[in-house]
């Protein structure tokens, strides 16, 4: 097998990679209001993590795809994403002034225009997904992944997620409530992330399959690990302030099954995880391998 | 050429189907927090015209394509043209308490929950344009569909329109600026629904885009016959106080041109559609173009 470089450097160049490319769906020469390119343009590029894309690109490398084909998708998560994150942030749903440091959309550009681009960059998202065919990708596969990105992210995904989340805070009683909060607000963009870099490298039925075991285990694991992180954490490091949530009265695994209990279970997930990507059999599965041990590794 | 029925019981049979089918893409056995699934159908069943469908089903049928594969790309721009007034109406943007004589959604189900069935219904329209493989449709046509619903309903298209709107609303000098959001708030969505239901029965480009020029000469006459409307239209008919636009500064077409030219503005736009509609070379353009003049001569 090739050399891999190390991890990070890794993500740094699919970082670089994607804000040219983030760019480019958003061309200056645009006959768009500027505001509107600026807004989007201003949550896209806040510095994100680049984790979902990163998860698309790796996918589709274990399958010894291109990185090129890949790219357009990886674009429309992180399109799918940051829309989330902006709509999350509104007055109306967390009221957030601040994230990552940096004012929320809402409060540079206004309420009306951030709903407006948030509504632009889940809209373009798609835009973006069809691009995959430029690079070989086949029509079958390219509709495929545009039907994966609305079911992981629409009702059945992503934003019921975020509606159990917000009906949620009225309070829970079951750990259910919040393993279904967890799965559909993080690890449903997880799988679809994984399954589209893979589709976009021909991946069979068997093998998406073992990759939505992978990322189902993995987002879940990640998101346990930052209730863990939110209880234990340290205020520096996570740069925001610790047991916010235990403060709202939001419940997290920890209150439910305690610490030691909630760490077991992220070992329990990550093993689980890797076992699916084994079976997934990958050209090369070490770095997706490497980057679940990233994941719940951290501390931060 | 075979016996058709009156205009009005060919719009409201595709409505009753529509519902149905709108119905079967939130079914009841959903795994998905309930309040979500009310809230999108409370907005999806308020009692809309149905224009958009009737648009991708006549255009289908004009070239001899099954309403059966024109269905779910009907139900996924009625969803879009849904989650756009569910968004509208919020506080931060036009703040409306009723629509159709119903309250809006976030009156019924507060603002956060009206974001996320806006977000919610915007995704999901794009898993319903992929339903239309199922009825035969070919994957390349199906991801051209979804292609141009992200483009026609994006930053570029109705968004834009939006954004555009929302900043003439702070003064408006040219007819050019009004034009850009007629063409984007309204227009797009009509040549996107035009195009799609072709696609959907296999429509070649000269066709498609003889259709981009009908769609695009009727949105912009349906808008202008509305600002003509909203300055001698009758309150009862109207259903809305007439001159509201006025009254809160918001240009319109005989603001710029008079009541006169924005008439013959009208008429000059219908029959510029309808020649387009005879270049588009379809097994049967009448229904199109009955539908044409309905939407102009129109006094509510």
């Amino acid at each position: 097998m090739s050399e891999r470089p190390e991890l990070k450097p890794y993500i740094h160049d699919i970082s670089v990679q994607m804000e040219q490319q983030l760019q480019s769906f958003l061309p200056a020469g645009w006959d768009v209001p500027k505001t509107l390119t600026d807004s989007m343009l201003y949550s896209l590029m806040a510095g994100g993590k680049r984790l979902r894309p990163v998860f698309v690109i790796a996918a589709a490398e274990a399958l010894g795809g291109s990185r090129e084909a890949a790219l357009p998708v990886a674009c429309a998560i992180e399109m799918v994403h940051t829309y989330s994150l902006v709509h999350d942030d509104l007055p109306a749903m967390d009221d957030d002034d601040y994230r990552r440091g940096k004012l929320t959309n809402h409060k540079v550009y206004g309420e009306a225009m951030a709903i407006l681009a948030g509504d632009a960059l889940l809209t373009h998202a798609f835009y973006a997904a069809t691009g995959c065919t430029a690079f070989g990708v086949a029509p079958e596969a390219a509709l495929a992944i545009v039907r994966d990105l609305a079911e992981y992210a629409g009702p059945r995904g992503m934003v019921g997620g975020q509606v159990a989340d917000m009906e949620g805070e009225q309070g829970m009683t079951e750990l259910e409530q919040l393993r279904y909060i967890h799965l559909h607000k993080t690890a449903d963009l997880f799988m679809f992330s994984l399954t589209a870099g893979a589709r976009t490298a021909g991946a069979t039925e068997q093998q998406l399959d073992a990759l939505r075991r992978f990322g189902s285990d993995i987002g879940l694991a990640f998101q346990i690990q930052d209730d863990i992180l939110d209880v234990i954490g340290d205020e520096a490091k996570l740069g925001k302030k610790t047991q916010s949530d235990s403060k709202l009265q939001k419940v997290t695994y920890p209150y439910f099954i305690g610490l030691e209990a909630s760490k077991q279970e992220v070992e329990r997930l990550t093993a689980s995880a890797k076992a699916a990507l084994q079976e997934a059999n990958l050209k090369d599965s070490r770095r997706l391998e490497e980057i679940a041990d990233y994941l719940v590794q951290r501390d931060h």
